[in-house]
């Protein structure tokens, strides 16, 4: 009797499985509903920025988030949710103090962090050094400094010049540009917007000014000044900051380094070459950290429920690390937040998915994709060699989000014209929304690329930029303030449609030609 | 001999003298090529703000500029030049540390500056506290928190949301702009857009938050939290601050405040609203100088060369003093760097005045126009009695410069008809920069009110806002960097032209009729 009664429960979730075909106007309907009217997208932003903090791959902010998304992912009744090492990263980091002002010839407090991985300035106490400008541009100019900075303040001539901003900071796409896109050509495999491509004296110029960031960080090492003051595109109390230093286990500790708001940079810059003295009192403790080298995602499951295809799998992630000195907010707890809020639809509709689907929160992305391309190569192949695990072929599609709060214009095919009809089916339902853009371009820098070097499809949504570029993307001002509601409850809601047709189609996703093995590369 | 030669020197710059009539366009054109290919506009603004620092009055900054402009006045060949006492004001206030930062649930350093005239936090030294949210809209709401906010880190609760930024910054007057106001209709005496018109409800609004903003301050001086958090409409970094304090001679010290960026407030609430315990730790040190409790203008004079009209004044000015967060440098180093450059354009040109030409860069103006007002007082007439003083009689005019670092669009007539074809041909050669616009409105505010409310001619010229209401006006960024040097260049010719042509014409500048005498109103 009772096995009778779960029987019938089985053929009762069969016949309603068999119901919710690709494009079910109920089932997304409800997406719709829940997803726009009672969204909890926002909370999770909450939780994943506010809460945990800043999320440096390696930090106590990032386990923090990795230990809420688990919790939630189990408490929504997701199988087989792990913190999950993709291997080796290095040391941890996270700043404990950051003050920094000038006392002389007045006082001013400045907006200031420091760079990641980067040390604290000497004598655990708030400490006092003169200002020196460095007018330097190749490691020749450096040599009239050495054994002058030792205890110093120091900072490097600036060309910079702030603007005013007769240029919103914000944008969405406009229907021009959005028609651009959409008419693009195909790119080369592998093409990713090269900005060098057709320029080869921007390339020198890159190369040249990389090679003096080098010889002034090793110029620095060396010389051992208390403090480095370095200046950021920002303005007006945004700075824009990312790595000063070294994660790697072996690695030497950079000076303390801080990057300064344009404004306070340039004003202590024209001080110090007006020859007027400039004092400056600092108090930079940095930590890093050595107990746990590992770098880790996030990954859950709801397993799928068709016999035949229950071991093919749609993936769906953004990644969970962000840069430290904002929390993140749009790089990327937005992506995570949607993903996250994705699947609680999923699970909110009720529905069972044929396919497995499995949610990826990616870690170490901002060093270099670390977290998906390791996953990718310990589970699914490795492009430097095309050595293919049977997961390759079972991964239908790969769908990320990771360029900010805007919500979705459409997608990147990724030089994948098939799909084309496919996903411009699947965004009728949103073109009210503003999604309905296809390109065939191809998009860079995001976990997608670790998928589509291994010949599995994967995407990345256009998204509206907001002000990703101008205040945002690796900034201070990345908190949750600048997260905006409605774009993330549309993304969600489209995401959880992909997903839920991806995984109720008969068929998997078609794919490009599998790429060849990238030849002189390891790995990545 | 030596007699002779002088007088043969004087009888030619008596020749010169009557060949430099109102309008000469050989002046005028000197005025353009030194003002705007050889400024040094740049260079005074730079010595007001990066180098004097902050100016607020009464502080060593605005002693500081008020020395080194004395200093340039004297070094072109200015006559009576003088740093003048307008009277009593009360205490100068400077802060020496700012450090505020979030230390639980995660660290991070606060955007943060202390308002003017309040106190420090406890015992010399960083300190940590409990933060302690406060919901209260009114006196009653707060007496549920007597007794526990000693020594505490408290806060109002806020209904600020951030806005992304869709609408730049930086804007300039439209034709149409420009064209409305041409058009205005006079206004009432004395009607400077009293913001309240037709709108009780709004004035209700604003007197009873007025009125719980004494009350919170009065519980705050009760209570003795050991630092006050104050939200700030500014965002990305920007606070807008003000004074949180009295200055006069006796009054109580109010406890350390710091504004903090509306990023970092709005998540300290988020957090403590959600019940997650937060802890800052902070080093706020003020110091109150009560040496000095004396307000100063800086003045300066080009003495008049025509016997009959020389004890006749043209005035020029702007005001010296500055909130302390940024440098003043829109409010109004802007107006003081214009002024001082239109004196040192009149000095380069070589002319010799037949009015004497009065400079004027006025402290205590942020306060309530002390400054401008008490000269009046002193030396001109006091409008609550209309008795009036000979000077009254003699000035011909007074111009302003205090709407930012914008160019000249033209000129508020403040409700002089008969002005504008005097202005409208003054601006002829201007045209072809940006300034043709007379508008009758009145403009207040600033520091042309104060002679204009004792019948003498004061004008504000219309600027172009540039980012003075969004970024400047008050803010931490109020910055040399947010000048705009072209801008300044034009304000700065075109001023040099105004002062020229009033001085060089035959009559004084036709008057309003005059105001009757401020019943009810001591003084201003």
């Amino acid at each position: 009797m009772k096995k009778f009664f779960l029987l019938g429960v089985s053929q009762l979730s069969l016949l309603f499985l068999f119901a919710q075909k690709e494009g079910d106007e109920a089932m997304i309907a409800k997406f719709k509903e829940e997803g726009l009217q009672h969204s909890q997208v926002m909370q999770h932003a909450f939780y994943l920025t506010d809460v945990s903090g800043p999320r440096l791959t390696a930090s106590p902010g990032f386990m923090n988030a990795a230990q809420w998304a688990k919790g939630k992912l189990e408490s929504w009744g997701l199988k087989n949710v792990k913190i999950e090492s993709w291997g080796e990263f290095g040391k941890g980091w996270q700043q404990e103090r950051c003050y920094v002002a000038m006392t002389k010839p007045y006082y001013v407090p400045f907006v200031a962090q420091p760079k990641a991985w980067t040390g604290s300035t000497p004598g655990n106490k708030t400490m006092n050094a003169d200002v020196v400008l460095i007018k330097a541009t190749d490691s020749a100019g450096l040599l009239q400094y050495a054994g002058k900075l030792k205890d110093k303040i120091v900072m490097l001539w600036s060309n910079d010049t702030l603007k005013n901003g007769f240029k919103a900071d914000a944008a969405r796409y406009t229907d021009e540009e959005l028609d651009k896109m959409a008419k693009a050509e195909p790119q080369q495999p592998g093409q990713q917007g090269n900005r060098f491509q057709g320029n080869p004296s921007l390339r020198q110029t890159f190369q040249a000014r990389m090679a003096f960031t080098r010889a002034l960080n090793n110029f620095y090492l060396q010389e051992g000044p208390a403090l480095v003051l370095s200046s950021s595109r920002g303005n007006e109390g945004t700075i824009f900051v990312q790595s000063g230093g070294q994660y790697a286990k072996d690695a030497p500790e950079a000076p303390a380094t801080v990057v300064l708001s344009s404004d306070d940079y340039l004003r202590v810059q024209r001080l110090a070459n007006a020859g007027i003295p400039v004092q400056i009192e600092a108090d930079v403790r940095t930590k890093f950290l050595t107990k746990d080298l590992n770098g880790y995602n996030v990954i859950g499951e709801i397993p799928g429920t068709d016999p035949k295809l229950k071991d093919q799998v749609v993936m769906l992630g953004g990644h969970l690390d962000s840069w430290h000195s904002g929390t993140g907010a749009t790089d990327n707890a937005a992506g995570c937040a949607v993903m996250m809020e994705a699947i609680r639809l999923l699970k909110a509709s009720g529905f069972q998915p044929r396919r497995t689907i499995r949610i990826a929160l990616w870690g170490g992305e901002e060093e270099g994709l670390f977290g998906s391309r390791n996953y990718v190569k310990m589970h699914v192949g490795d492009p430097a060699t095309m050595q293919l695990q049977p997961l390759q072929s079972k991964i239908s599609a790969y769908y990320n989000l990771d360029n900010g709060t805007g919500k979705i214009r459409g997608v990147y095919l990724q030089g994948n014209e098939q799909v084309r009809p496919i996903f411009a089916k699947w965004l009728e339902p949103f073109k009210d929304l503003g999604a309905s853009t296809l390109t065939i371009s191809n998009t860079g820098s995001t976990d997608h690329v670790s998928f589509d070097a291994v010949g599995v499809p994967g995407f990345q949504f256009i998204q509206d930029e907001i002000e990703y570029d101008t205040r945002t993307h690796h900034s201070n001002m990345d908190t949750y303030d600048h997260l905006v509601p409605d774009d993330l409850k549309q993304a969600a809601t489209i995401v959880a449609t992909f997903v839920y047709n991806t995984s109720q189609r008969d068929e998997m996703m078609p794919r490009k030609e599998l790429p060849k093995p990238r030849e002189g590369r390891q790995g990545f």
